[in-house]
C-alpha cells in the first residue's frame, strides 16, 4: 500500500478545516482517522470515521493508534491555542516526546509546532499541509474582490507587511492593521476577531485602513497558517477598514465564495500577494 | 537673560505630566508660558500661567507666540495620539513647517515626534526632556518594589524586551505582555491601560506573566517616553500579571511613591533595568 492509500490521519484543533479535510479525503475515497485535541474539537463531529480524543499529555498514544491503524501521513488543521505548560501534564511517554521538543516549549506557538513537525516526522509519519488534500485553499496572487487598491491603501499594505513580518520573526502573531501609515493594531493570540473589535473606535478621520495577514517568515507551511473567511471580512467591514490583504499561496481563505461575496458587498477590496512583491520600506 | 532663566515653553498634551512640569519651574522661580494641545488639555489647567490653546494646524502660529514672550527652552509633555493627517487642515504658515517635517507625518508616532523636536530645534527653540524639569522621573536600574524576578520571570522579562524592541524599531508602541514565553498581547496605539485590560482573560495558568515597557529603540529622550503609574500596576494586578519591567533611565513613573505602594500591596515587582544588561536572546 502506497502513502497516499493508507488512512489519513487528521490531527484536529478547532474550527471547521478539519472537517472539510476528512470530507475532501472521504470522498476522494482515502479512510479517514482522527485525533481530536481535546477542548478544541470532539469525536462525533468527524462520524462516521474513527476517532479518538487525546489530550497533549498523552501525545505518545496518540501516535502509536495511529500508526496501529495503519497512518503514514498526518495532516494537523485547524486552531489549537497553547495551552499553559502546566497544564499538559504529560504522561512518561509523552515526557520523552517533550524533551525532544524542548526548549521551543517555551517559545511561541510557532516553535512548538516546528518541533512537533520534526518530531513526527522522527516518528515515521510524513506531515501534509492541508493545502495538498483542499485544492483553491490558499489563494495565488490577484486581487479576488472589489476595486483595486489606491497608493494610500498600498502604502498601508506595505507598512502592513513591515510589521507583521516582524512580528512573526518573533513568532507573535501573522495580523496587523495599519490606517494612513498608522498601526491600529497587532494580533498576538487574542485572534484577529478581537484584533478588529478593537481598531474599529480607534480608527482615524479619512482613508480606512487595511487588514495583513501574513506568513510568520521562516514558518513551515503545514500547519498554523493565517486563515481568513466570511467572520474576517465582517469584522473588517464592521472596523471602518477598506480592505483586507493576504500572503498569497500561504493563507487560508475558508468557504472562499462566500468570502469574496462578502467582500464585494462591502465594497472591500480583497488582495492576495507574495511578501516579496510588496513595495516600499516599513515606513 | 540665560536660557535658563528666560520663561519655560510647555507644549501640553494630556495628563498630569504637563502640570507637574509647570508646577516644578513654577517652585523654582521660573516663569510658565503654555501651550495646550486642543483635544488633549485646557488652557484653565495651567492657571495662573498664561496659556493658549492651539490646534495642529496653527503651529507656525504658536511658535511665534512663545518667541514674543522671549521662550527659548520648550519642554514638550504628556499624551498626544496622533491625529488623522485630513484633520490637521493646517494653515499657510505651517504648512510650510508642516512640509519641513514631510514624510514622517506618514510614519508612527514616533517619526512624527524626530520631525518635530528637530523642527523646533531650525525654529532657535532649545527642547529639554521632562526630566530635567523632575528629578527622578524617570528611575535608574533596580528593583523599586516587590520580590525579586525568579529565572521564569526574568525569561519573561527577556523576551518582552525583544519583542518590544522589535515593535519599537518599527515605531509601533512601547508595551507588550509576556507569560511563559508566549506574547500574550501587543500595544499599537490602543494604550497601556487596553493592553491590560484585553491580556486578562488571555491569561495560561501557572506563573503569571509580566508588563514590559521600553524606550523605542533610536527614539529620542525628549518627548513621548514610555510612562507607567498607579493606574498601570492596578491594571496589571487585575490582569494577573506578577511584575513590570521598565527601561531604566527612560520610563516614566508618574506618582512614583504611590506606584510603589500600589506594587507592594499588590505582591508584583517593579524592576527597572536597562535594555542592553536584559539576558537571554528574544527565544
Amino acid at each position: 500500500m502506497n502513502d497516499a492509500a493508507s488512512p489519513l490521519g487528521i490531527l484536529a484543533g478547532g474550527g471547521e478545516l478539519p472537517r472539510r479535510v476528512a470530507r475532501a479525503a472521504a470522498s476522494a475515497g482515502r479512510p479517514v482517522r482522527v485525533v481530536v485535541l481535546n477542548g478544541f474539537a470532539a469525536t462525533e463531529d468527524f462520524a462516521p470515521h474513527p476517532a479518538v480524543a487525546m489530550r497533549f499529555g498523552h501525545a505518545a498514544r496518540m501516535l502509536d493508534w495511529l500508526r496501529a491503524e495503519g497512518v503514514r501521513q498526518v495532516v494537523m488543521a485547524g486552531t489549537v491555542t497553547r495551552p499553559s505548560m502546566l497544564s499538559l501534564m504529560p504522561d512518561a511517554a509523552t515526557l520523552k516526546l517533550a524533551t525532544r521538543i524542548g526548549r521551543a516549549a517555551f517559545g511561541g506557538d510557532d516553535s512548538i509546532l516546528q518541533a512537533v513537525i520534526r518530531v513526527l516526522g522522527e516518528e515515521g509519519f510524513e506531515v501534509l499541509g492541508a493545502d495538498r488534500l483542499l485544492s483553491g485553499l490558499t489563494p495565488k496572487a490577484g486581487l479576488l474582490a472589489g476595486p483595486e487598491p489606491d497608493a494610500d491603501a498600498v502604502a498601508d499594505i506595505a507598512r502592513g507587511f513591515a510589521v507583521a513580518g516582524a512580528l512573526g520573526a518573533l513568532d507573535v502573531g501573522q495580523a496587523v492593521v495599519v490606517q494612513q501609515g498608522l498601526v491600529l493594531g497587532v494580533e498576538a493570540i487574542e485572534g484577529t476577531d478581537a484584533l478588529l473589535a478593537r481598531v474599529g473606535p480607534l480608527r482615524r478621520e479619512g482613508p480606512g485602513g487595511v487588514l495583513v495577514k501574513r506568513v510568520k517568515p521562516g514558518q513551515s507551511r503545514l500547519a498554523d497558517l493565517p486563515t481568513i473567511g466570511p467572520r474576517t471580512v465582517a469584522g473588517a467591514a464592521a472596523a471602518g477598514l477598506r480592505g483586507l490583504a493576504i500572503e498569497a499561496n500561504g493563507t487560508i481563505v475558508m468557504e472562499r465564495a462566500a468570502t469574496v461575496a462578502a467582500a464585494e458587498a462591502a465594497g472591500l477590496f480583497l488582495l492576495a500577494l507574495h511578501a516579496d512583491d510588496v513595495g516600499g520600506s516599513e515606513r
